[in-house]
């Protein structure tokens, strides 16, 4: 990572330094010179992502003479809430998606995965000689590959990857007014750039977001722990593990209450916002019975390990993105199905109204269980070797600070709904299988003593040193959700 | 389907009839014609087909002068158990894999999908010229398809398939010796035919095999049929159907031994037996809650069928097959995890103890969810355009009349590791699947009322005409196992 207008810096790392380029609101006045000639940016898309990265954008060029515009597909249902945030066909900021495309010099393609497979011919054809191409995941690269196929020569292809939903993109840059670098990190990939400054574009782009800070990394090492992620620690382990969890609890005698407050409660608020504040070993640090945390560690890391290994492997072969393709075909006819229906989620009311009431306390299984899943995909990122940057960010910070939290506000079915089709999809098919392991292999194999050198390699792990190191890089905020 | 040897007939089947060739120990004078030339049958591997292939073929061709030898790999741990069933060096029987492919006028390959893929061009070399290329299930051709290969040219390319574990094909020949015609369907395929006589040499082998009927399919189709089977009705939905249950009457408050009556051993026992004696109907006529049965019914046949076809999409598209080998080179460095550590399993033992104490019943929740999956899967294949033969031996016969009876004599983990390693490994993919569709959106949907259009197309639906044509053509055999 290099730039002609930003200071990064160095970030130790185990191992080495990365090179990172801390955000603020200070950099705003620096965007135009390091967009170099970007003048009108297109957002294509108003799902998630779309809805907070557009009016990010806007924000932070506010004042400057770089506009940003919307576009949409004909008869999009997304038109009037565009219009409701102030992008208007009156002012030339909300229009026909191609008309918007061939009008920008930064198109950032923000539509859905299936729609992007579909579509993405027609967005090339119309672009202007040098248009920058900008996407937020590396879904389009594995795409183009797996049919034999690449971007348009001439234009700069660059991507900037936020780690987190498009609501926690949206919500924490807004607390960045008052606490300035506020805000959910974001990567950076150049991956192709004919005129020698899409690195800049890329840096400009993710500070006007307002990441944190912003590292760096390739298409394909993004696409692989961003898809790998969600289907892991991120959404289908949490959602695997909650499940296992709570039936669990209930089988040993709990009521379906205090079931829902020892398994999804203690992960959505407790372990995250001790894992947020003071890292992974706070978590065993916190429990009232360390050496059951251990046993659940224990028994928890090689099974975890494991599917997280074949998530990698199918994600990298491209026969994950061949299921989402098919899964695509088949729900043309007929509903994604429900994910909030499972008796627990029914509880979450109740829970929800007993917070505050009682001290918020962190199960032992529960916390040995989640903090073994999340280090395991720490590992297996690691062996794949990827950045530590792009570990920590991709298997903790995201976690903790962005889709946690929304669990823990919301409830889970709103927390799915509001990732990408893909990530969906992906809970659905990989949660059952966190979830059947931890049932069938994890919970029995609890009584037995924790294998010390797990425990050892755990509290010894490289990961604390990183995820310390990207922690003094960014102001502690709570998100408020 | 057509023969010069044998006579075979037609079978009624809903909207036409398809042609069968009813097998028994009558026909086995036939064989040495039907063969057309081969005079040297070679069985390589000594995995559960194998060694009840390989068994069957010698003694039904006992006083002939066809011959059937073994080939086993270079340091095979299976070739003591292959000389304690008579295959020897010393009267050429047995022997390495190459020499005796190289021997052989019919070649059938039976070791396991990994080596198949691995070693198919090293057995190919050795082949005399037009030797008969022999299969057992259509993997191969899917490996060839995607790898951009073929079959080698000039040779006859035919398989038998057979609609049951190896085990189940041994144990059914023997008591075939008392009731002529007892045995495991099979279904056969005429891929390559050089030379006029490869139906034929099928037709024989399968005969040979003890196929109390024998229906002509492709490879592909039975290539599709018997993967997403086992991953369906077969393995996977079933072990996930038992363990969604087992759960569900512990937290209804059964004991345990109880909740493991009402869940698995009422599906391998009951249900299993009244389907193979009196068809899919006749399980809602044994329950004593009719209305709850169809209650269970209709809340499970949608998300299952939602799974068959996201099965049948992976597996038609090639999807599965490359999760299959990435997972065996995964499992080249660590154990595949083990499927009977689940606590249900603990009290098998129990179970099988209390047998004959009280009368074996059927709980109308077990009942309706595995007739409901079971029908889901009949509707998938039938809407693919399967064979009725291939349906109902592939969605019904084989799991009542040989893999649920196995299941009911020993315990999930030995019947789980007596299938091929592609459907161990699919069991593990797909059951956690549909255990979470039936505890997360049928279980939660039990107390709704019977959509009854789902309940009519159960009861007039076109499987069970199929079903009863099919029983008709077989022998009325109890499997011993």
């Amino acid at each position: 990572m290099r730039s002609d207008v930003f200071t990064t810096e160095p970030l130790a790392v185990p191992g080495g330094t990365e090179t990172v380029l801390r955000g603020g609101r200070h950099l705003f006045p620096l965007l135009p010179a390091a967009l170099h000639g970007v003048r009108r940016i297109g957002v294509i898309g108003w799902g998630p992502q779309g809805r907070a990265q557009a009016r990010n954008l806007r924000d932070s060029l506010a004042g400057t003479e770089v506009r940003v515009a919307v576009g949409l597909r004909p008869g999009s249902a997304s038109a009037d809430d565009a219009r409701a945030h102030g992008f208007t066909e009156a002012d030339g900021t909300l229009g026909d998606w191609l008309a918007v495309a061939a009008e920008s010099d930064l198109v950032i393609l923000l539509i859905a995965d299936a729609a992007l497979a579909a579509h993405h011919e027609e967005l090339f054809a119309v672009l202007k000689p040098g248009a920058t191409i900008g996407l937020s995941h590396g879904f389009l690269l594995g795409h183009l590959r797996a049919t034999g196929r690449d971007f348009p020569a001439g234009h700069p292809v660059i991507a900037v990857c936020p780690k987190g939903m498009g609501d926690s993109v949206r919500r924490l840059y807004e607390q960045g007014a008052t606490v300035n670098g506020a805000g959910i990190n974001a990567s950076i990939a150049v991956h192709a750039d004919p005129d020698g400054h899409a690195g800049d574009r890329a840096l400009a782009w993710s500070v006007a977001l307002g990441s944190p800070y912003t590292f760096a990394t390739t298409l394909e090492s993004e696409y692989r722990s961003d898809v790998v992620g969600e289907r892991g620690i991120l959404l289908g382990a949490v959602h695997g593990l909650v499940e296992a969890l709570y039936r669990q609890f209930l089988l040993d005698g709990a009521d379906p209450v205090t079931a829902y407050e020892r398994s999804c409660e203690a992960v959505t608020g407790p372990i995250a916002h001790t894992i947020s504040q003071a890292g992974l070993r706070a978590v065993r640090d916190a429990v009232a019975d360390t050496e059951l945390f251990d046993r659940a560690y224990a028994a928890t890391y090689g099974p975890a390990r494991e599917i997280l290994a074949e998530i990698y492997d199918e994600v990298a072969d491209g026969t994950e993105l061949r299921s989402v393709v098919l899964a695509d075909a088949r729900l043309a006819t007929r509903p994604m199905s429900r994910i909030g229906g499972s008796p627990m989620w029914a509880h979450g009311d109740a829970v929800r109204a007993r917070r505050g009431t009682h001290e918020a306390v962190i199960d032992p299984v529960t916390g040995g269980m989640f903090v073994a899943t999340m280090v395991a995909q720490v590992d297996e990122f690691a062996e794949r070797g990827h950045a530590w940057s792009e570990i920590v960010n991709e298997s903790i910070i995201e976690a903790v600070d962005s889709l946690l939290p929304y669990m823990h506000a919301r409830d889970v079915a709103y927390m799915v709904d509001n990732c990408s089709r893909t990530a969906r999809l992906g809970t659905r098919r990989w949660g059952p299988r966190f979830q059947a392991a931890y049932e069938q292999i994890a919970l029995p194999a609890l009584a037995a003593p924790a294998d010390p050198e797990l425990v050892h390699a755990f509290l010894d792990n490289p990961v604390h040193e990183a995820l310390a190191a990207a922690a003094a890089l960014r102001p502690s905020v709570d998100i408020a959700v």
